[in-house]
């Protein structure tokens, strides 16, 4: 008989998690390192103390929860603990609960790979803090550290936050990758000047170049890479008057593509295309990238059997991750996969974060059919210590 | 032999006026209602507190000077005194000194229409001050006050704080009106979503359409008026993420045009465009008109005589002032009308601006040779009491 997930014990973490740091509509205020986080953290640490199992903390504040007395190595699986502010109940919550249910299943079965799972809240993926310098900052602790040399590999579920499950029509999807994420700065250097007697042909505005560069972004990065998104998030002209012609501008540009060569190709579109505007408006600009996060490329191995794990449960497609995950860090020390539920309506980071009770289900049901065909095969690998039969 | 303004006394009082007020580049600070503004209006009121000359500041803070003992109708001429933070040492301050210069020199001469002409120095014609509603307060403050019933008409004459005259190699311009200036607030509202995961499609991106506005204001204007100019001056996206497509945008627009039809019609074209690039990107906009100064015409006689003055006294042609001036108010009370002498680089609210010396005491004469010819006409309209020849 297959081994089950135990459904009403699932979503009764869930709910008990989504009351720790909520906000009066519900929206959850669990930002890393606040007290809010820190009793989400504990109150998984004491939920996963139940006889048999070990839990602890590593000194970035990582929450790990494995058997007893178990010398691995191990298949990680998990997800983040911490929300953006005014987040939702399911963006990294919902993968964490998961794991320690396929955890707990097969450590209540007594299977043998219970001994070679370990699950993991990582803290800080958001990055809101100043000094977490983008997020993602426990999974960026534990690529670094000796632990990961005691693992095999790394499956995480998580919530869409977009609409493409629902309007597919999915129940579960294997995410083949995340895209890489580049983000710039626009700076536009012209000639203030009065709006009145300055004629148009005198104008060195550039109000004009950044405006014109955020209007046209969506046809640079689509004429390129038609799976491209992008966003101009913030904008601004100086001195800022209504009278007054811009001298200068700014605007912070953020590019998403599957692979860095699309990134590439990208930013040189986007660097040609300001040039152009620049001179046609007569003055100098630059386009600085602020930062860059590589494409990931999910193992093909993992991969297949995450794929394997979904069609067996539901309607199914594979995905491209357009978020950042954690996932994205350790799939470039360990072998690597994850798997999407869907979003009811796309909304994400925000309290109106949903997906159906039957799909929070199926996809922790899904992860544990993953992990139990994953596992054995990551085990055997050459060089590992480990042979396993599913 | 015909009357001439003193040169040197003109540029010396100019020299001696922008030193109120300076900053190390030169720039000057008399903002309305600051201690360095006072200073120069004091200035004004003691160096015309010669013999024979009456000089007094009215509530409002306008600074008038006349010969002692007159009973009028008086030809009012002038600018205003204060400057833009950090402006330039002509914009205003000339126009005021050289109608003193002109009123100096008829009361010299003993001119018979030295008892007809009165000068004034406005207050606050700038309005950097928040309570000073967009400026040409001392001017507004005028027009609605018995003593515009004593006037017979106004001239003033302005720097160009263009680049028109410069290019057309012109010395001197009658001002046959002065534009109209509408200002837009135009406030957009999206749907705030997660920058990765939110699809092209899926998108109520609030920036995508301030941006678009922005960037096509200028095709707009020219399509309804190849005269008119506008400006964006002021843009901001909300809430200003690098990371999420902007739920809220807003931006400032101004608009100017030589007719209130023209103004009409460039008012309808841009809430079209709103309208169409909002249902374009799913979002809600409106353009929303926070101010509207009306175009001013300038008296057509009075304007003829500043033309006849003009050309005695070098290259000339007929401009219209794309800035607002007091004479656009007093126009709407009184025969009004302007001359222009050119900007060098078109530099203003500036300190590069500047004027040759040559061009500075050419417009000054032409002032004077314009009130010689306009007083007396404007005296012996009917229902004037006076009548003098010219």
């Amino acid at each position: 008989m297959p081994l089950r997930i135990n459904a009403a014990r699932l979503l009764s973490d869930l709910t008990h998690l989504s009351q720790i740091g909520a906000g009066q509509d519900g929206a959850l205020w669990r930002v890393a390192g606040t007290k809010a986080d820190r009793a989400g953290r504990d109150w998984l640490d004491k939920t996963m103390r139940v006889e048999g199992l070990h839990t602890r903390y590593d000194e970035t504040g990582n929450v790990f929860s494995r058997r007893e007395d178990t010398t691995g190595p191990w298949l990680l699986i998990g997800s983040h603990a911490d929300t953006v502010p005014a987040g939702g109940h399911l963006d990294g919550a919902y993968g964490v609960i998961a794991a320690m249910e396929v955890l707990r299943t097969l450590h209540e079965a007594d299977h043998p790979l219970a001994d070679h799972v370990e699950t993991v809240a990582w803290f800080d993926e958001e990055g809101v803090r100043p000094e977490s310098a983008g997020g993602l900052v426990g999974s960026t602790a534990l690529a670094g550290s000796a632990h990961v040399d005691d693992l095999v590999g790394y499956l995480e579920i998580h919530v869409e936050q977009g609409r493409r499950m629902e309007e597919g029509g999915l129940d579960l999807a294997p995410v083949t990758g995340i895209v890489g994420v580049r983000r710039y700065r626009v700076a536009v250097s012209g000639q203030e000047n009065h709006a009145g007697t300055t004629m148009w042909a005198d104008r060195q505005d550039a109000g004009r170049v950044a405006a014109r560069v955020v209007a046209g972004l969506k046809d640079v990065i689509l004429a390129v890479d038609p799976k491209g998104i992008g966003n101009a998030g913030v904008i601004g002209f100086g001195p800022g008057a209504a009278n007054v012609v811009p001298g200068t501008a700014s605007a912070e540009l953020e590019v998403r593509a599957s692979s860095d060569t699309a990134l590439d190709d990208i930013e040189t579109a986007l660097e040609a295309d300001l040039s152009r505007i620049a001179a046609e408006e007569n003055c100098a600009a630059e386009l600085v990238r602020v930062s860059a996060k590589p494409a990931a490329h999910f193992d093909r191995r993992v991969l297949g059997v995450v794929d394997e794990a979904c069609r067996g449960r539901g309607r199914t497609d594979h995905l491209l991750s357009y978020a950042g995950h954690d996932a994205s860090v350790i799939s470039t020390r360990l072998p690597t996969a994850m798997m999407f539920v869907p979003s009811t309506g796309g909304f994400s980071h925000s309290h109106k974060e949903h997906t159906p009770d039957g799909q929070l289900v199926l996809g922790a049901q899904a992860l544990l059919d993953a992990v139990l065909k994953a596992a054995p095969m990551l085990l055997a690998r050459p060089g590992s210590s480990v042979a396993l039969a599913a």
